[in-house]
């Protein structure tokens, strides 16, 4: 009868395992989603150096996890704000180091690995909004500080089961935990280093410096949309048929929602259907039905994303007028709508409290905002932080690269 | 002995439940292969609009199957013709709302997200048959319709147990329920807008107008063909070992013996190894086997996709006598091999009629082209189809969104 | 008692074998990966032909491993040298022809589909290599006999349970089995051409040939990483959790390391950050682990792929002082890695004899290196190998297939 029982339990453990790891590789591919992404709405000349930037940050998020990362996030037994389990990953027991969840089980090494993807996202969404004029040495620094340290203890505090799981804080698969904390830092850059040259003009005018490549564009927001299926799917920990079936229909409802939500704002603002802000739609249905995507009903998850649609037309033309220059709009998808999705979640179910979702908001808005700034600027006084002009003029992948994107097409600078 | 053969029966309901989720984002992910294929094989000056209707066309098709498609599709006990369950959706017990098939079950969750992945795709084949002619709001209004009413409804005759499944016609995954629909909608958008200006100069002669990104074309036919494992994959309804085995082995056979067939035809016919020939070769044999999957032997799948590559190269030309102007080959690829591949069912499963095969192309291709004539027809004599000839030479990237694809490269017009 | 057991095994056995054909749909991205990486880093004169080379070679490697290469790999009971099993695939016991491992068990369509996936990659390899001056029937014929007789033939030594599998030879997915089988093909391949037009100048100076398309070459870089998850976990035969999760874990973190490894030692020796020696640094990774990813512990399998990250940037140098033009590097990755990888096993893994995976390596690398010398000369003198000057000046796109990759573009030639 043990034997029998065992065997069934096998088969259950190893479907949930074999779930996460899918789930695992879905959210590796969302890297070259945002790589593409940030590479087609800016400029040809700095292309080298965004997908360098982009491969780059998702070795050293994934290194850097294992090296301290994973064990930053994961403490254990702690005090609920910051412990440490060691350094290295080594699994409890043999290869195989199961873990329990109540709904299923799956392997340390699969913890491990779905994690990891996880870690270098928030550094990628840091890297559009400094793009086209942050040098490649201090972006490559702050990146490792940020995912190695901020990003896991960070974690810690709810999916640790740190002090803000502990009273109740809800935040599924990281609309505050990755999308905003990625987003605080995207904001503190952003203002750190100031707009691109050219940007604003004078008496407040602006002037659109344009993508360069709008297939590559969509190319990134589609395996961002097909990642987010394990990003989210995976946060169920399990493939419980029900909850999993359930997070797949609020995640793509949200996601068709904002499209919509951003098509209409925009055509009813400019009057012209802007292709870049129904691809941010879609991001932000996404980033605003992740903290909630296990709770929140079908209906109420397309309210959710038409809204988030709605926010981030409206966010991403208030930051220009603050002068806050974002070229792919990061921090309006990732923070803005970040914030946006965690409210709701005290909004939309019954079972949470507002007050804390808020207190959740502001408490990783605190921490990042002011550890963002402490790196960005011990940052700039040891290496500095922007290239120089002629090199932004020239374009980064001759600058630091010494290299072409497209060589052999004719391209011209956009004056 | 009750909970431990509901523990068995639980893990093997999981890994069928997973299976349908895994195949509906690699349906999802068609999107982006139509997306790319589309505008890789049209002109520069038309890619953002192409993207912009490819982007819209998932989210109206997701929302409109969410609020009415997926209850007009599967009405339950109905005539057979028509019915519809209401509006929106809901798990008829909990979030879990267990679905039952011979062979496995899943969710009711997860069985609506599957077919919304579905529902797009009628709506996007379309799309490529119209595309640098058709005004944007004229082709979202149309698509709308098409797959908010017209797909969902014939799909009920047969994959909602109708008429035509009473009867014994055979559409494993839809060469004729979503390839045919959306060509004969296809056949009928391209005759009613015209040909392209300057595709067909006097005399019959044809002019080409070449596609702007090779490269693009290829990611999305790739793209596709990955897909397609979850297409035909996920039509077997579950995770059965030796009917999920045997489609992925005739599915790949199909589509590789379609390169092979448009190879050799087009090669022999311009003396010339024709790369987009090749691409829409393994889409035909892919449309072709779509019908059979699950009841063709891979020797076959083998003939069934050489022959779709002979008849996609044919009918490509065949159109272009008939100055139809597809831009993608939409119309030789999922209406002609779709046809095929329905038809080939009869003649290469001893177990299915030719007549009742025959029965089921005739009927499915009337009501398809009287509904997409009479949506057509009403949205052009409502809001107009075609774009000015001024903004189809200037290109609809501008004349609709003012905005361009490749800010910063020298694209010339090619006259 | 009997059906409640086999119910169980029935679960396991479904959640294996899907398991299997996702690893088989990874495996087939992977050939996207391939062609996109080949046209990114070549010139945008060769894109058609690059496309049509790695479309076809899909094409044609799947339909002989259906004809012959499958038999020929796995011939049951044989000599250990050579065997064959017959035309043709046949089920041998109905559509499921259960196929039983000693930790999982999978469907006979499922072991050829999987395994089909892989063969085809070998030719791919060699595609790189020879690019933008191959004769592309030249090609087609040279491809279609190696993937079709001297990959399989290769594979049954180990994989088929022939003599080096019976001595002791470790190569878990393929670091000999398929990259260095391409890899010596390449490397005949490159050398039997001879340099492309103008790569080297007078007195050894070297010419760079520039990719034409970064975003691409990246796409191509992050996919073939996507798809290595299908590669090395599909090999581990089944969704065991211990084993999968382990390959899993150490695939990443060499390929991460690769990345480092390859970004220290081009930054160290060329003071520019090179971004295509961090993606070819990434795949060096991948296949440095690749022979040993089921038996190396996640802090080797970083020294593995941080060595195999140096080496692929001394050996691209390296080549071009012996003037062998590999326009992708696909001889340093595909080989050089591959030869790494598989000693590495003898290494770091205490239950392998490095002897032993010397010889495997020896062995294979002549019985590669004679093959690919003999059927490139019978092909060389049958058909001529490389195309004309004026026709590579010119551009194989417009030689070969009379078809523009970009119409509409400005491009010009790199002089």
């Amino acid at each position: 009868m043990v034997n029998e029982m065992s065997a069934v339990a096998n088969a259950l453990f190893t479907i949930n395992n074999t779930w996460m790891l899918i789930a695992a590789f879905l959210v590796f591919i969302m890297h070259l989603g945002f790589a593409s992404l940030e590479a087609g709405l800016t400029q040809a000349k700095n292309t080298v150096n965004i997908l360098f930037k982009n491969v780059s940050i998702v070795a050293i998020g994934i290194l850097t996890y294992a090296i301290c990362g994973f064990n930053l996030m994961y403490p254990g037994n702690f005090n609920g704000y910051f412990g440490f389990a060691g350094f290295g990953i080594n699994a409890p027991d043999g290869a195989a180091g199961l873990i329990e969840y109540a709904d299923g089980a799956y392997t340390y090494f699969t913890d491990f690995i779905f994690q990891a993807m996880f870690a270098a996202t928030a550094a990628t969404i840091v890297s559009g909004a400094v793009a086209e004029r942050i040098k490649l040495n201090s972006f490559l620094v702050f990146s490792t500080f940020y995912v190695a340290l901020i990003y896991p203890i960070a974690g810690s505090w709810k999916w640790g089961y740190g002090w803000l799981d502990q009273i109740g804080f809800h935040d599924f698969a990281g609309s505050t935990l990755v999308h905003s904390v990625g987003g605080w830092a995207a904001l503190v850059g952003a203002y750190t280093l100031g707009p691109r040259l050219g940007k604003y003009g004078k008496n407040g005018r602006m002037k659109p410096i344009l993508g360069h490549n709008m297939p590559l564009a969509a190319i990134g927001v589609f395996l961002l949309w097909f990642g987010w299926y394990g990003f989210n799917g995976g946060s169920v920990l399990s493939a419980d048929p029900g909850a999993l079936s359930l997070v797949f229909v609020t995640t793509t409802l949200a996601a068709a929602a904002g499209v919509i939500g951003a098509m209409l704002t925009s055509w009813g603002i400019s009057n012209k259907p802007d292709l870049s802000m129904i691809l941010n739609g879609s991001l932000a249905g996404l980033v605003g039905i992740t903290a909630g995507a296990d709770v929140i009903s079908p209906m109420n998850s397309v309210v959710i994303g038409f809204i988030a649609g709605v926010l981030v037309v409206i966010s991403v033309i208030q930051f220009d007028k603050l002068k806050i220059d974002d070229p792919v709009g990061a921090i309006s998808v990732h923070l803005v709508c970040g914030i946006w999705g965690t409210l709701a979640v005290g909004i939309f179910s019954a079972e949470h409290s507002i007050g804390i979702q808020v207190l959740g908001v502001l408490s990783y808005g605190t921490f990042c905002f002011i550890s963002a700034n402490i790196i960005f600027r011990i940052v700039k006084l040891l290496m500095g932080l922007r290239v120089s002009e002629e090199e932004e003029i020239l374009g980064l992948d001759m600058g630091e690269h010494d290299m072409e994107s497209y060589a052999g097409f004719q391209i011209f600078s956009i004056e």
